[in-house]
């Protein structure tokens, strides 16, 4: 086994959707509370010695150079060192891994890690529309959609994808979603609804998106040999990596694999001493349908451009070969960047303490090996990628 | 001897100042290149394996959300990992505390930790515009200004200490700043020219405040075992601390003492194995004339009250018992937020090797104990402070 010098002992979230009536403070708070008391043992929050904020938009309203203060500040810990980092898509998960190094170097026992996003806020002015902004000649009009999208065509004429396969993912995920009490929509659709919903950018339909979502999550890590003080179910932190890529599309030398997630992944695998193989589940960064495919053949899942068809084969359901998303994914739990890739550890938390049948049963998967992965990609250009394994086995 | 895990091996620095010409990308480019150049025995970019990226504006014209690959990008080494750290003044400092953290971790060996800000393109809607937007409530008017100036106020009130104590702090920064090759302003002030320079706000003239600089720096730090590999003359780091305090200034106890401060330096002095009388040279965060004078006392060098009489005396020049801000400081010398910390890890780097003869033999401090200290205080209502102790003792 792996590195597992850092262990996980709890883990909290607020119910993810368009929370205008909570301000960003409240947000914080609510999914640091709800994270002290899943320490099973429970934690005094003077035990915690450092904190980390993942977040695009730290404070009130566009505000910015507030940093980690934002954290602590608003939990009453003011006091404490607090890091902010901010790193595109990957904020939440890149918040985490320092937060990793920084118990793994020793000079904290325990630490916090929690990522929080308004998405729905003050919009023209707002994390999307400044992003939207880029770069005076090189990025004017390159969106989310028109990164994505040219992935979606050449892997179509590529490999065969079809957009049916595509579909299967929204269908999948948004079933997913309605066993999370926590996923943004909670609503059933078919293939044919994914087809026919309006055209955002060819061949993304709107339900090929994940929509904008404000969210919030928390854990706790600390030293693996004190875990025991807080649980008696910790869950390691086995490995990581992160990658990066050039930073615009049109320098890309191929559109069907994420050179970022490649880099990533391979160091993860590399630190844990895992392979694909020893994966259970999964909790991958579906911004797109198209997203989902290219991750599970980036991530070693199956063979370059045999994604769409593994989707399609039922394989990344919850009982299938490889669950994927079981929590709904970015594509119906939504995607507020900084919390994102922390909400993604929650899931995998409570996946391998197998506690999710005290929310719903369905969508408990089965452990063979009892190791997690979580992935994002993102970034300008789609130039950056964080995955992390989590694992119950020491 | 305290904890010297990892060490600095290399340090570069652009000249700062208005650098309308030169695009953020140029700016990194340019601290980069120059931090390889100086490391003694050469270093390939292959050999970094990972960043750290302090700005609080990644991108060009405020674009938010592309994360480390702003860095990575720049320099050629898009693939390796990199962190974007934003966290108010402490930014590059903090940046550095997250490399050395990720170091010490036995995760990588050798890892880039640059910072760069643009603080002058694009003011309306820049960094300080959007800063001094602030909360819709609590915050509308409260600029830099209006939160140092009413410590300045309380402390000639609680202690005695008069405004030409503070312009003797501009005074010593300035003739420091022309013996800094890379400092935005190169001129000489006396204390009539403070005294008499428009008033900001009371009791804070014109020359009692930090220009608004452009700039960018780096450093490059490894395992200290295998620093032997890139110089004959590292420097450790010694000890780092981080503290935060509440975020407004309305709700502070006192005002004659920066909390953050005297948190941060506690745990460095005790990382370290040092105390103030351990340190032969100081580069703190003279944003205000009062915030050099408040340092000093907060990070133990006087007792609380005696900072300006301390400077009166002439003990924090250079040749006195402790100079301070031997480059010239954030007064001369400039604040780009980002790069202000790594700025003065590379001063207090070249110090510690007593390299600063080939630029300016008036600046050399003399090494009695081999040990520097270097702060940043800053953030939302003045709530967050990093030191960091570098030394060049094994």
């Amino acid at each position: 086994m792996g590195w597992n010098r850092v262990a996980v002992v709890g883990a909290g979230i607020i119910k993810f959707g368009e929370l205008f009536e909570k301000s960003a403070e409240e947000m914080i708070e609510d999914a640091y509370l709800t994270c002290l008391k899943g320490v099973d043992k429970g934690i005094q929050p003077k035990e915690i010695e450092a904190a980390w904020l993942g977040t695009c938009r730290p404070g009130l309203h566009g505000y910015q150079t507030v940093g980690g203060v934002s954290l602590v500040g608003a939990i009453g810990l003011a006091g404490i060192p607090c890091t902010h980092v901010e790193n595109g898509c990957p904020t939440g998960s890149d918040a985490f891994r320092n937060a990793a190094l920084g118990v793994a170097s020793g000079v904290y026992d325990v630490a916090l890690c929690l990522g929080y996003e308004k998405m729905r806020d003050n919009t023209t002015q707002g994390l999307l529309g400044l992003a939207a902004q880029g770069h005076p000649v090189l990025q004017r009009g390159e969106t989310a959609m028109t990164m994505f999208a040219p992935q979606a065509v050449r892997h179509m004429h590529e490999f065969g994808t079809t957009k049916e396969q595509m579909a299967m993912v929204a269908v999948k995920n948004h079933y997913n979603g309605t066993l999370d009490p926590y996923s943004h929509y909670q609503n059933l659709v078919t293939v044919e609804d994914v087809l026919k919903s309006p055209p955002v950018c060819y061949p993304l339909n709107l339900l090929d998106c994940c929509p904008q979502t404000d969210g919030a999550a928390a854990v706790i890590l600390c030293k693996s040999d004190i875990a025991h003080r807080y649980t008696d179910k910790p869950v390691y932190v086995a490995g990581f990596g992160m990658g990066t890529d050039v930073p615009y599309v049109h320098e890309k030398e191929k559109l069907t694999e994420f050179v970022a997630t490649v880099r990533a992944v391979k160091q993860a695998y590399s630190m844990s001493g895992l392979t694909p193989s020893d994966i259970d589940v999964v909790e991958c960064h579906d911004c797109f349908t198209i997203t989902e495919i290219l991750n599970i053949e980036d991530l070693g899942f199956c063979e370059k451009g045999e994604g769409g068809r593994m989707v399609e084969r039922g394989e990344t359901r919850i009982g299938g070969r490889l669950p994927v998303n079981p929590s709904g994914g970015l594509l119906t739990k939504g995607h507020p960047l900084g919390a994102s890739g922390i909400a993604q550890m929650v899931e995998l938390y409570w996946q391998l303490r197998e506690d999710v049948p005290s929310q719903d049963p369905r969508r408990q998967v089965e452990l063979r090996k009892g190791n997690a992965l979580q992935h994002n990609v993102g970034g300008r250009g789609i130039s950056n990628s964080v995955v992390t394994i989590l694992s119950r086995n020491k």
